[in-house]
């Protein structure tokens, strides 16, 4: 176990930089935050490379450095540093990053969530978290979405990567690949004259489209959709977050979780 | 109108006082920062009493200005100094908030949504939001949530306060109000053994309760409830967001806008 006290330190500096999307493509690792994330990984077969904490904290959680590639004894200052919280738990670890760009492993199968643009980190990370909980396979997230390994992003998946799939591409090449073996791709569209979701049935395999905050989905994957769907609702078109239509979505579609 | 330069000016520390609970009830009144809302208001028939933005916005909208009880001219610092918004859009207006504590007008009718200790800000007011998507009649929330017409409530309503009834109360005294009508209200438990959701027909007028971020509901509300409700998921019960769940619900529970 190595002890640092520095924040001018070059593993410091190193770890402050995962919050960067660039450092994270050339390490290839990102940062878990908090003994939840740090847990989930262990408990998901997850190597960590690094393990950061306190020394109040990884004394209380001695099991946990056992496990670990490198163990770094911190201060406060250190962890506040390096993390984006307020007031970070006094745990954090470094794991490898999956390939996001690499082919699916099998064929495609189940449910899964596509991405199209959406912005907000938050949004994503809820949505990945909701896609896990809906019992969806695997989440795409499209080109200009927020990145998926983002600091904000991981802190709302709440180790949800850990469950499912998660790929970043372009969303036309995925659409075609599902149309191809004949499953079903349902667009999302603030339009009382598209389909009312309650009325599709989607089967097994099929993937749904959420689009960006303000605009929703682009015309062009809009037009490449098996169908796109409606959520009835009271007043104007901006009564629903994102985030909530797509939890509505991802329940009424895949109900094989009863 | 009047114009105002500084920040010390009396009107300018009585808006800011109304980010206080304190400050909105000795005043019956509360801040709308932004367009939006304004302009939700003022199609709501709701009293602009004071209307407030810098030289620029004033110009750009003078159809509301002549709707304003007063309006005053003020400086971006101002208009910073009174919302706690980073980038203010430059107009904000005071007005009347409902006695949230009154008799509910007319027979209880339709589906309504209670709130047992909802902490965050954002997610009473995006549950609010929500259920004025979903066709609801009314939100209650109980002791010891967020305050309803607090600045981050507001800004997540998004105006939706202005489309239906919304009231602070005694959860256990509005549970017993509408089991005396042979109206059912539903708990949410994250327990397996609870009801399944899919499996219930609340009919026209029925109530559901969403409880604490943390803790759910309390156990005093869960055993006074008609049913309480579970929604399967794959993982651990931390899988949903609170907001998300009532989405979903809210949803399957009201689908009378079809």
């Amino acid at each position: 176990m190595e002890q640092l006290t520095s924040i001018h330190n070059q593993h410091v500096k190193d770890w402050k930089k995962l919050q960067t999307k660039k450092a994270r493509q050339q390490t290839g690792t990102y940062l878990l935050d908090g003994w939840h994330l740090v847990q989930e990984a262990s408990k998901a077969g997850i190597e960590l490379l690094e393990l950061i904490g306190t020394a109040d904290q990884l004394v209380a959680h001695s099991d946990l450095t056992t496990m670990a590639g490198h163990v770094y004894e911190v201060t406060e200052e250190i962890m506040k540093h390096i993390t984006d919280t307020v007031t970070p738990q006094g745990i954090a670890a470094v794991v490898t990053m999956p390939d996001a760009h690499r082919m699916p492993a099998g064929p495609l199968k189940g449910a899964w969530l596509f991405l199209d643009r959406v912005q907000d980190p938050g949004n994503v990370g809820t949505m990945v978290r909701t896609a896990d909980a809906a019992g969806f396979a695997g989440v795409v997230v499209g080109h200009r979405s927020a990145d998926l390994f983002g600091p904000k992003v991981v802190r709302s998946m709440q180790g949800s990567q850990f469950h499912l799939q998660l790929f970043e591409g372009d969303l036309r090449k995925w659409i075609a690949d599902f149309k191809s073996i004949g499953a079903p791709v349902f667009g999302t569209q603030l339009n009382p004259q598209a389909k009312n979701f309650r009325t599709v049935n989607p089967g097994d395999t099929f993937a749904l489209v959420m689009g960006n905050e303000g605009q929703g989905m682009s015309n062009e994957l809009l037009s490449m959709t098996t169908d796109n769907l409606y959520i009835p609702m009271r007043g104007d078109a901006e009564s629903l977050n994102v985030a909530i239509s797509a939890g509505i979505l991802m329940f009424q579609l895949n109900q094989n979780l009863d």
